[in-house]
């Protein structure tokens, strides 16, 4: 039984996301229906494109992505299926897809046009009830990527989030405050061996560049707050206190242990984070 | 595998829900479960009736829909279980399935009775739980209609959303802004073909009657607003700006491009809106 | 098809949840996953091990259910997985379960710990998919408990909701609001035959004594308001009028009928409220 996964930022308020299950459901019956998210703020598309990196590789790689936050919906922008090693793709051509493509080794993207897997009369405003979510079940029942329209080259890309590193920092920026508070930050990848931090750019032209430093010795700075070292856990800090750990994808994070960072520092998205690998003497 | 659809204003905070997913999974534990909304406002049995209307089109004739929306429960309202050709319907006797009722040939209504299709103890707050679960999921095995009690007359009917259409006009209301802050009106079904628009009326005396204008030269006028033709697709208006379009199940919508038309506008539910099928000369 | 449910205080605005359900499926491609709710309130075990006490009941007794509320993650605290003849449970060893292990005649826990059972590189940070989901999963598909670790005995328990009883009243507390803003309290198990009702202690020192008492000449005080008699369903108020009720899972509710008592009475969790079984006759 293949997975298909939805993400959009429709909401569970209204019709919107059942429809396209039942959609999906008429053509693929057997098919294992796993929601990643419906409450990406409307048309965030970066939020979304931050999201699917994280999540699919987690799944196994037959599994259908259907993925709908579409500020462009009914204009020009091409509706696309990805085929790629980690997982099959299905969307807008709108950059929800360029950090999961550029973490896989290579892909093939054809633009959804062929009528017959479409439903029959495409309306210009719910093309992910129309087009996105009949595409995506028909992959995931066996149509073979190639059916559903021709190969489509030059990607719309999502410029990275900021991130650039030099000898003795990495600035990066705030992406989104998670339901806890927790401040995500850009920069990442980060892993640790005891004390011994290794930072490989996750983003922009440095990728595949490294920096090895001390996570006790390392800062980190977020609007006029900076913070000594870089925890392993939620309890190494006092209950309240804003501490630096890694989260769960390999980002820096900013937390409040059982608070908010979010509401303590009142940073937003785009807000400055500075990782500083070495402190100061002065 | 049969599907059975879920709609409740019962949030997703609770247990409510899930309660009844273990139940409906004991009885019928290869049905395939599909949340249409638990977000329902609470009691608001209006807006999950047109809900209803909209989803149930898009899911298989064999499925069955379990909806709880009860601002009567623990009265004397009747609980029912509804076949028609279009899907089979479970939830209390309150108008809920009205709006579908209109759009099918026929149905066959049956009262609840039969306590071997109910939980044994049944309470007399929860009957989602203790009565209507229990009995989409017999239904989902395959349980006869007839088995779960006496035929049901005489349904409770919910009196439609304003619709008055005259030679020149439309009248009709707001009936509730989506997540994206568009407002969803009652003014529909409505179809084009380049600039051709037709109003075929979905509610109210004169359905089936229908009106023949100009998309572009139309006018829509919402509180003191007034807005020239129908668009397409959102991409024809810019950012920002508000528009009218035909929304995905085929009524008049008021929304901003990539912002939201309810803080734009103030409008709430019951507002009116007209449609105007030609311009006024003056 | 085991069902395996999840219940978090994750949200369903991040990656968290669809995460854990590829790696469930990824191990137990054949598990019915249902979500319980993933909007228990940020770190409330509370909260989280009163909905579980309430929802268990209704799912099988081969049923997994996955809980993740863990104010203490990446400390000390043992990962847990359970069974019970009501099900198999893993989770945190913070109190989570005690309320279900308190109903149930007898259970066998363990620590999870064969890293065979759990992802390569377990974090410190989100131990619900590094450990958790893949344990469950794994119990699911039917890997015998006693392999996912050594016995694990002291389990942390959670100090009971107030309720005491003495002859003339049962002294409890709001436990919280529901969805409706109905106050759910810690005086149960209520259970009624026409004008007889019976309290059965749910927890503290007294669990096993019993009240018999009469449902209309009962009062139920909360805050400076008193409320008279105990009704049987929201039907006998008028709307807008409050009124003291059984709940759905046994326990006194302070209801609105078709509005909110929370918002009415301005309680929160740990109001006092007093059932007093008979009227003063002062």
């Amino acid at each position: 039984m293949t997975i298909l996964t939805l993400l959009t930022d429709f909401g569970t308020e209204d019709e919107y996301v059942g429809v396209m299950k039942g959609i999906i459901l008429s053509i693929a019956p057997d098919v294992r229906l796993v929601d990643l998210s419906h409450q990406i703020p409307p048309q965030d598309v970066r939020r979304a494109a931050f999201l699917l990196m994280s999540a699919v590789p987690y799944f196994p790689p037959d599994t259908v992505h259907l993925a709908v936050v579409d500020p462009g919906v009914g204009t020009a922008r091409r509706p696309l299926a990805i085929r790629t090693p980690a997982g099959t793709f299905v969307g807008p051509d709108n950059g929800l897809f360029s950090w999961v493509l550029e973490r896989v080794p290579g892909w093939t993207a054809v633009e959804i046009r062929e009528p017959a897997y479409q439903l029959p009369l495409a309306s210009s405003t719910f093309q992910g009830r129309d087009i996105f979510a009949p595409a995506a079940a028909h992959l995931a029942a066996g149509v073979p990527l190639e059916k559903l329209g021709p190969r489509a080259e030059d990607l719309v890309w999502l410029p990275p989030p900021r991130l650039e590193i030099s000898d003795f920092a990495a600035e990066g920026e705030v992406l989104y405050a998670d339901r806890f508070g927790n401040l995500v930050t850009s920069i990442g990848y980060l892993q640790r061996e005891k004390d011994a931090m290794v930072l490989a750019p996750a983003f922009g032209p440095r990728q595949g560049d490294w920096r090895l430093f001390s996570a006790r010795a390392a800062g980190v700075v977020v609007g006029n707050v900076k913070l000594r070292g870089i925890r392993q856990t939620y309890g190494e800090a006092a209950v309240g206190e804003l501490l630096a750990l890694v989260g769960s994808s390999g980002f820096l994070e900013i937390a409040v242990r059982q608070g908010s960072a979010a509401a303590a520092l009142g940073a937003v998205p785009g807000t400055p984070v500075t990782l500083i690998f070495r402190r100061n003497r002065g």
